[in-house]
């Protein structure tokens, strides 16, 4: 989807707490959203939100020499989730509908955005997550369970550091052997990448593989030849959080979206509160 | 003050509520982002907000030849204002402390704000009237009273339409033969013009004045020389809103600042939630 006029301000809300992160001097501070403003003026209105923030990241990147500016967050988030995982994975063995309760709680890791907001809290995932259990999901929950039923091979798209520790959930649900997990090919923002899949120790029990691309998003466009090809023969795609939204959103019939709704664009566009 | 990095993109996101008001075509839409986003790249980050927010909409204002963009919504605030003036107006002749009630009644009427919001109902600002009689004031009433009482000549600064309305309540208690006020000198946003005053009856009750400027705000370097004037000059100063607080705060010991904080950036400065 083609990024709205009203993403505008939080894509820049989100680059300014990027510049925040990179340096506390206010004249430094001021250079960097210049060039931003700059760059921006330039911008294609074609391009869907997550193609527009990574274009910003990157000439923060560029400016800064730090490639990896959010390295601290994810491993805290990462961190913060593995120490959840022994009780809410209890939960999910203990529960009636262990299927429903993980597909819950991979969608409630989806909390943990640094694209929205640069200070979750433990009590703030841990508040989404009893939240999960009971609010209302759109889509067709017996659909879903037929898909993955019979489906051989899954791919299922992660979205952010810390959240990858719930997929984990679902995924044993699914059944790891059929799952071929895939990362950011890049560091962008609190994006999952390699490292955080196997801070969550999948690497050990999925087929892991990266995009090749450092949109926080999949823009298959900017995505290496061997990942488009994964995901033109997959049998079924499970896509995690907003920035894969709204790069897939009406790509293909084979996906399952799996993700909070956390702004009014998206609000409308998903017909979901 | 200086605008911070955390008002960009609140001031987009203004702009583009302006953008929408314009057209809604969004091909004319990106357009208008466009030159906006060019102009912001060599902004002034020296600038207080309320005249970066001018800028913007000169710019709108220049492409789109329409000089007065709320003037529908200008009078529907008035309206509405003036609907709720005999109740109000009633429960502040029978309070037992008759101008603190005023006041309160003005700093509640600072809501109707189309900076921040540009939907405001009757109910919300019923709400925030309510309100108003309990939530805490920072500042000294004491003193307050006793300045106002002591003055022979008071300016006050008003803010917005609508907002006009309840600001009568106080010049009422005040003594409206004490006032000279001052409205913006050309449309900008949904600020007090002449027209507004004149709405709320005011030209009829005190020495009405304008600025001879369009921030939505009190830039002395923007004001008229007889504006200025009048402001070195006054014995003391009311002034309405946060616009008219981004651009006279640390100017004069003689001001008394009248506004609801709206934003984090304002609530550090004011140190105020």
């Amino acid at each position: 989807m083609p990024v709205a006029l009203d993403c505008l301000p939080c894509l820049l809300r989100q680059a300014i707490s990027v510049v925040k992160k990179i340096t506390g001097d206010s004249g430094r501070q001021a250079v960097l959203l210049q060039s931003l403003l700059q760059q921006a003026s330039s911008l294609d209105l074609s391009l869907p939100p997550p193609e527009i923030a990574r274009q910003m990241h990157q000439l923060l990147q560029q400016q800064t020499g730090e490639a990896d500016l959010y390295r601290e967050e994810n491993r805290r988030q990462n961190a913060m989730a593995l120490a959840l995982y022994p009780e809410i994975h209890r939960r999910v063995q203990a529960s009636e509908d262990p299927l429903e309760l993980a597909l819950r709680l991979a969608i409630a890791g989806n909390v943990i955005d640094c694209g929205v907001s640069d200070e979750i809290s433990e009590l703030e995932v841990a508040a989404a997550l009893e939240k999960a259990l009971r609010e209302p999901i759109k889509g067709d929950l017996t659909a879903f369970r037929q898909a993955i039923h019979s489906a051989r091979q899954i791919l299922y798209l992660a979205d952010n550091a810390g959240e990858i520790v719930f997929d984990r959930l679902l995924m044993e649900q699914i059944g790891f052997g059929k799952i071929t997990l895939a990362v950011r090919g890049r560091e962008i923002l609190n994006d999952a990448t390699r490292t955080d899949a196997e801070a969550a120790g999948l690497d050990q029990l999925v087929t892991l593989i990266d995009n090749g691309s450092g949109v926080p998003g999949t823009l298959l466009a900017d995505c290496s030849t061997g990942f488009r090809e994964r995901f033109a023969a997959a049998e079924l795609i499970i896509s995690k959080g907003q920035g894969n939204f709204e790069t897939l959103c009406g790509s293909s019939s084979k996906v399952f979206f799996l993700f909070k709704v956390k702004c009014e664009v998206i609000a409308r566009r998903a017909g979901m509160p």
